[in-house]
């Protein structure tokens, strides 16, 4: 199958003869399931704090990586991994200061009531664990998810990640409902529409004889398109699942971890409190660290009747650089960066919407940012291949980025926390460059 | 629920005031699904080579921890992973040379049919991506595992893994069969039981109305008591899944990467042919890298309709790891140190059980060794409490085993692959002090 701002065959006449070798290797040794991005692939060499390099030496400014959220290659994040690899690496059988050190520094981001956490190595395995302990927990087996959703690759979240495309069946435990979105739904109807979906996805569950679990939503709906405001619009339907029995799980692989700026975990602007909360990706910069966060209650039964061992999840090395990074965070005042400059460069492409009319939406928050390209302001007709061609023309120029959303016509935009007014100039001037040459 | 080897609050007498204060943290912040090991915890804070060291400065022979199979914080791997941390750490959807060098050279121990790999963070992903692809290709969803399994910890896999304990129910889709214990079954009787009972599985399900997909074995069947010979026990019972249509995933995890000494997989012991094998532990020496090795054809189906994306997967930092350890375990011949010393580690154990009744069985395969306790011979009786003392009293004395099997009585005995011959003297004088101290 394809996926969106994937390459595909029918682009390697624009390769060269090296990238030509590698994508031919690379389905010899790694098979068909892998994925590159855009028409052209880049060919990456080397990352330095906003910027990555292909072997060309060509710069690229990173709009898009949420996983060395604090800057590619970290000084302190690498030191960190260092420093505790030369020393010690094993798991949480023995005592070991470091995954507590973390663990405290971590809970203290939460409300005292989300009280425990556990580690694993990948938000996939932290939302399949939760989704096991949700399960314990309510006897249920359902699980509720929006309709364009992400959650992970393991064979029950895969299942509960319709983003993944038709190959990939939902499974029979799942509802999926119409994602938030205030753009086609109207800010003023959503958070209703948004509850009332819920409510049915719930009764449509017991009237298959499935009771449900949980209700599964990222914090900022990235696959479904990034949608952020307004601020709230979870109340009700968090307020149906909970009056239902119903846990409510937050993915906070994508909006955690100051990324929305105003908070720490993109839930938190919308004034909820989730059951478990599951995070993934930036926790530690691009070591393979991953976990999730309990109201104590809801952990209670698994630990007595189950035990939960991750070979490397919460080993030393990884909890070293996770440390690291919460640090970072929030020792160089991230987050309000991430807010100031997130202000200011959503205000930059505001006024690029202002003189393009195929941009119909600017919206995010703090630094993930959604542009949503229309054809048609009154009809909102996906601009579909327009969104394609932006991509790549943004790639070609040098900036980072890639689409989402149900018609692929969501610019999804996710730079680095470090991000500066400087490089939401050049971006601004880019896409800016790009929508010209559309014409 | 209790854990083999595991700490109990009963023990809570013998600890420090530091160790009680760093278990109450545990407690109040991991909460209740986390295990200690022996009665008296560990509290580490270094490793180097064959030697783990507690916040006392005691020095522990490690003869249980197959994560750091080429030694604690090998200093390879810590540069590789730290070179390559300096200078990018991205993913897949980029071209990276580093996973095509690690997957060509990885493949390359593998028979020509073994031709394609995907990366993971966790043995777990591995064996639950296994089952995900198993069941898209065969169409099946069963899955057949041995009486005491331990495959992982997903949602899927845990339902697989009958060792996590009553507390964990074994899925609907699964299927036990007893292990191939030649100790008990009687060595000219294992493969065709073996082979018998893999058939019953195979039509139970049926009879359920369940379509086998797979035969997922681990290649030493680790947690059910280390079951090494004789070797080629596994050929008729794979000869019966293939019969059915089923595929044969075999579970390297644990006796993959040169443990065996013979052979770099422990199935190939047994003289059979996969169609996917699984891997992770030592993979990277401590950081979080796994797989999955697959016949091309199988996983065509599953590339074309689906795609694969593991955020962490096959990064060039994990690869870099991964490349260094595969070198040493190649470079520095590991792999016949592993069999000569385990030979000769093998007769000293033997030695031992020509003067100890309490010694029932002496097996194992290379540096993976179980050594089965019985208080009578005859009856083949296990020595469940005394086997409890035992691998606390090499804990005390300074070396770490753990224990294995259906009654708890089997020392599960995994040193890194560097072990020496003096390693394995201290080890069995160790042992011989401690079952002096039995009486």
């Amino acid at each position: 199958m394809t996926m969106i701002n994937g390459f595909t065959a029918e682009d390697a006449a624009r390769l060269s003869e090296t990238e030509r070798a590698l994508i031919e290797r690379r389905a010899r040794v790694l098979g068909p399931a892998y994925r590159l991005f855009y028409e052209h692939p880049l060919h990456l060499v080397k990352g330095e704090g906003v910027w990555l390099y292909d072997a060309d030496g060509k710069r690229y400014l990173d709009a898009y990586n949420n996983v060395a959220s604090i800057g590619h290659c970290h000084p302190k994040v690498v030191e960190a991994l260092y420093e505790q690899a030369k020393v010690l690496n094993t798991h949480t059988r023995y005592l070991h200061e470091g995954i507590l050190d973390y663990a405290e520094k971590l809970l203290a981001t939460f409300p005292p009531e989300l009280d425990q956490v556990m580690f694993t190595c990948t938000g996939s395995e932290a939302n399949d664990l939760a989704l096991r302990i949700a399960r314990q927990y309510t006897g249920g087996t359902g699980l509720i998810v929006t309709q364009l959703a992400y959650h992970g690759v393991t064979d029950q979240i895969a299942a509960a990640s319709p983003s993944l495309g038709a190959g990939v069946p939902v499974g029979d435990f799942v509802r999926t409902v119409r994602a938030p979105d205030a753009y086609r739904l109207g800010a003023e109807n959503v958070a209703q529409i948004f509850a009332d979906d819920v409510r049915a996805a719930i009764a449509d569950l017991r009237r298959c004889g499935i009771k449900p679990a949980a209700l599964l939503l990222d914090g900022i709906f990235a696959s479904d398109g990034v949608l952020s405001d307004p601020a709230g619009f979870l109340q009700q339907a968090v307020a149906v699942a909970r009056e239902e029995g119903l846990l409510y799980i937050a993915d906070e692989v994508q909006s955690g971890f100051g990324r929305t700026g105003s908070h720490m975990w993109g839930y938190q602007r919308h004034g909820v409190q989730p059951d478990i909360v599951t995070m993934g990706k930036p926790m530690g910069n691009g070591q393979p660290i991953a976990g999730a966060v309990f109201r104590g209650e809801v952990l209670d039964a698994f630990g007595r009747t189950a035990r939960y061992f991750n070979t490397f999840g919460g080993n030393p090395v990884s909890c070293a650089a996770a440390n690291a990074v919460l640090d970072v965070i929030q020792g160089e005042g991230l987050m309000a960066n991430c807010a100031a400059v997130g202000e200011y460069f959503k205000a930059g492409l505001q006024g690029l919407a202002e003189r393009y009319p195929l941009i119909g939406d600017v919206r995010g928050a703090g630094l993930f940012v959604g542009v949503e390209l229309v054809t048609d302001r009154a009809s909102k007709a996906p601009a579909t291949e327009a969104t394609a061609r932006v991509v790549n023309g943004m790639r070609e120029r040098g900036v980072l980025i890639s689409s989402a959303g149900p018609a692929a016509n969501i610019l999804k935009i996710r730079p680095q926390l470090i991000f500066q007014r400087e490089h939401a100039d050049l971006f601004v001037q880019t896409l800016e460059a790009v929508l010209k040459s559309l014409n």
